[in-house]
């Protein structure tokens, strides 16, 4: 039985994602236009994606701090690009305490100028290099059109900002992070991969380049799904972060930047989701089996009890829904909510040795036999099955919305049935870049630096090409 | 030998806490006034007061959300003793992404607007209740004067709102919300609890009552660390939260909200830390043990490999000081920066059976037989022992400085001395608490619940009296 209250993906994309937002209880909308209550069951899968990267930030030798949330209107000003960059899309604080302020403060779009500023007066030499620092925190960006998860004006994120005394080792770091955010998008939420370099054009503001990590959603739409930066030394030129290196003389340190943020649980939702809610990989799901059983006499509360210490036991969380809804209400509720695994647990199948366990991501139910089951390990087994199917399915459907462009006619003809990757080699220059834009508002989503142009020649101008790009519309 | 750059705590009690602050590199001042950069080694003290907290809130029950930074004029309004409280001290944000607003945005100095409006549309039947949300988040409150940590202008705290279907429950989550406070100094942070109740004065703007937890620092000086609130209906009548209570009848919401902040961090250094830096106890250190190699012979380096490892995988976290910097170095970085116990591995005290650990609470260096050594049992009997001193020392401190006054000349008197907790009977008349408050700015820290008076006269009018109260003055 389809939810009743969400549209289905085929009729109307856009529709279909709010309804499952809300369906699931993920967040809300409220009193402040464009930002978005996280609800406890979006808040959980983010606390579970903090973990986990926070986790690997650490071992790669990462330390958490927490700048201020306001930057006061000289300090941001000082790196040119990044104004240019930022200044439309900023809040501005103009009052404090009843007075109006000397200088207004901005809410931080991000916090470069703030690491620069401390990193400014607490870097002296070569021994204090590198600092590794992080900060998860909200950020505010006045957004014309916000969509919860994907766009809204206050998000959280992390933010990572390091300091090297060498080229070659922030070369490194920002390359080393892509890698970690191309993992956790593979192993963790099963979403497959696309990374390569931002163009100039659609760089960061400030950035040498930009490392960009691409996904795919159900209906062909891009969306950019962390970032990398190197900055070389134009943030701490502009910022005077300078140290003495070995030889003792001056030299401004080399930084990289590189943030993901909420708008992850929207990939989530748009690559994995379905009609009857939310589907969730087993490794970024905070809850990872449901237990519901079906009457209540005491030998399936017996078998429910145990299943339930066993598998919490071996790190598989597990919940019991025990409370007084029918099984059917529980079932569809389990799955509006995307719990991978339901094992239903009834006296009858009980009876003729039997349990059913149901896979969220098909929705197929699995009878087993009760006397040859180890609960633990076929769970874990099925958890694994499931993670390794979607991140699959999500790459068959990317495959098959991946198309190939040689010229104009090609991109609009592609984009006439439907939006997707389209490679196509380009020239390198902007005029082309911009052109493609009047297509559906088609944008380079990144070059992929090692593939090989296909025929030579730009799609668009004809001319020799210098570069392989991923071009598609985007969240 | 004294840690050069920190002032002695008996000459200038105010400049050695920043002087810890600063050596220790917990935190810095930064270009925004009144904010501070919360640096790596002060932002891991606060993770992990955060970890230890929201696992306990977790386990009564408690789920995480979020909710936007920004509250709209008109919202925040509608509870007038709250805007009241709180509209001195507000920051506006006034434009957005280059247009002036229609109507301002105040950055939330508290988050009961938000979660009322929320509530109101989310809570419908008693099924829906209890709510029992907690957020970890930011907040301004635009102070005059700043203190890192223990006042300043943004802070990060966490923020529990439940609403409920009964006064009792409501009540008991209250209560239940503030022993978890008291456990978490006493047990914790090593931190004596007094707790009771503020009087009308004191208490949060449109609370029904607040229970406070109230901590005396190293001088005297007296700060509120952690306040639970029960707000009755107050919030829900000026925001329309109702729900259909079991005989379908529309009522208003019980509600309650909590909160403890960074400012523990404050006193967690003004009630343990000395004069040769931080003091953590081992239960809130982020690291507990340093292990300090002293030559670089075989012996040595596997001894300190083989007991890092131990430790660490027993849950002491331990870490070895391999830098290249000399032993004495290394012994004066770990105590201003206040790790618990430090183990000193010498090869000339390796051939005499001997190895030396020093406490930093009491820099007491303790040589053990090497041959009868357990380390890890040792190590964790050790913390155990230093936690529970710290714990002792400063309920000392505190009983040294509790006093009691009979009259006026009794507050003179004491405070012409030293501020403490000065215990006196009180009318209850508002009156009497504002005389007080020329005497050094003392204030009612809280009323004694469950403690008979002393005498039975106010000390400052002489009538009769209704509460014990404590008074002290305050950060």
């Amino acid at each position: 039985m389809k939810n009743k209250v969400i549209t289905s993906r085929e009729d109307d994309f856009a529709q279909w994602y709010t309804d499952v937002v809300k369906a699931a209880r993920l967040a809300d909308y409220t009193a402040v236009k464009g930002c978005i209550a996280i609800e406890p069951n979006g808040y959980a899968i983010w606390e579970k994606m903090q973990s986990i990267l926070d986790k690997k930030f650490k071992e790669l030798g990462h330390v958490n701090v927490q700048m201020p949330m306001l930057i006061p209107e000289n300090l941001l000003k000082k790196e040119g690009e990044l104004v240019e960059g930022f200044a439309p899309e900023v809040a501005w604080v103009t009052s404090g305490g009843s007075k109006l302020l000397d200088e207004k403060l901005c809410i931080r779009p991000t916090s470069e100028t703030l690491f620069c500023d401390y990193y400014s007066t607490h870097v002296k030499s070569y021994r204090d290099l590198p600092m590794l620092y992080n900060q998860w925190c909200n950020v505010l960006r006045w957004e014309k059109e916000t969509r919860p998860f994907l766009r809204s004006r206050e998000f959280l994120w992390q933010e990572g900002h390091t300091v090297h005394s060498s080229e070659k080792e922030a070369l490194e770091e920002t390359k080393k992070m892509m890698d970690v955010y191309v993992w956790f998008h593979n192993e963790i939420l099963a979403i497959p991969s696309i990374t390569g370099i931002k163009t100039e054009k659609e760089k960061f503001a400030g950035a040498e380049f930009t490392l960009t990590n691409e996904a795919m959603m159900y209906n062909g739409v891009c969306l950019q799904s962390g970032t990398s930066h190197y900055f070389g030394q134009k943030f701490s030129k502009a910022y005077d972060v300078k140290f003495s290196n070995k030889e003792n003389k001056e030299e401004y340190v080399y930084q990289t930047s590189w943030g993901t943020t909420t708008r992850m649980i929207g990939g989530l939702i748009m690559v994995h989701s379905d009609d009857y809610g939310l589907v969730l990989p087993p490794r970024i799901a905070p809850k990872q089996v449901v237990i519901i059983p079906i009457g209540n006499s005491d030998k399936v509360n017996e078998l429910v009890r145990s299943y339930e210490s066993k598998l919490n036991n071996e790190g598989v969380v597990t919940y019991v829904d025990n409370s007084e809804k029918s099984p059917g209400f529980k079932f569809a509720e389990a799955e509006v909510n995307g719990i991978p695994v339901r094992i239903e647990v009834g006296e009858r199948d009980l009876d003729n040795d039997v349990i059913v366990f149901v896979r969220r991501d098909t929705r197929e139910k699995i009878c087993v036999n009760l006397s040859d089951l180890d609960v633990v390990n076929y769970t874990k087994d099925l958890l694994e099955i499931i993670q390794r199917d979607m991140y699959e399915r999500a790459k068959r459907r990317r495959d098959e919305l991946t198309f190939e462009a040689y010229n104009l006619d090609d991109f609009k003809n592609i984009m006439a049935k439907t939006p997707g990757f389209i490679k196509a080699d380009w020239c390198g220059n902007e005029e082309c870049e911009v052109k493609l834009k009047e297509i559906n508002g088609l944008k380079s989503r990144c070059v992929l630096e090692n593939e090989k142009c296909i025929n030579g020649n730009c799609a668009v101008c004809g001319k020799e090409a210098k570069h392989l790009v991923i071009w598609g519309i985007q969240y």
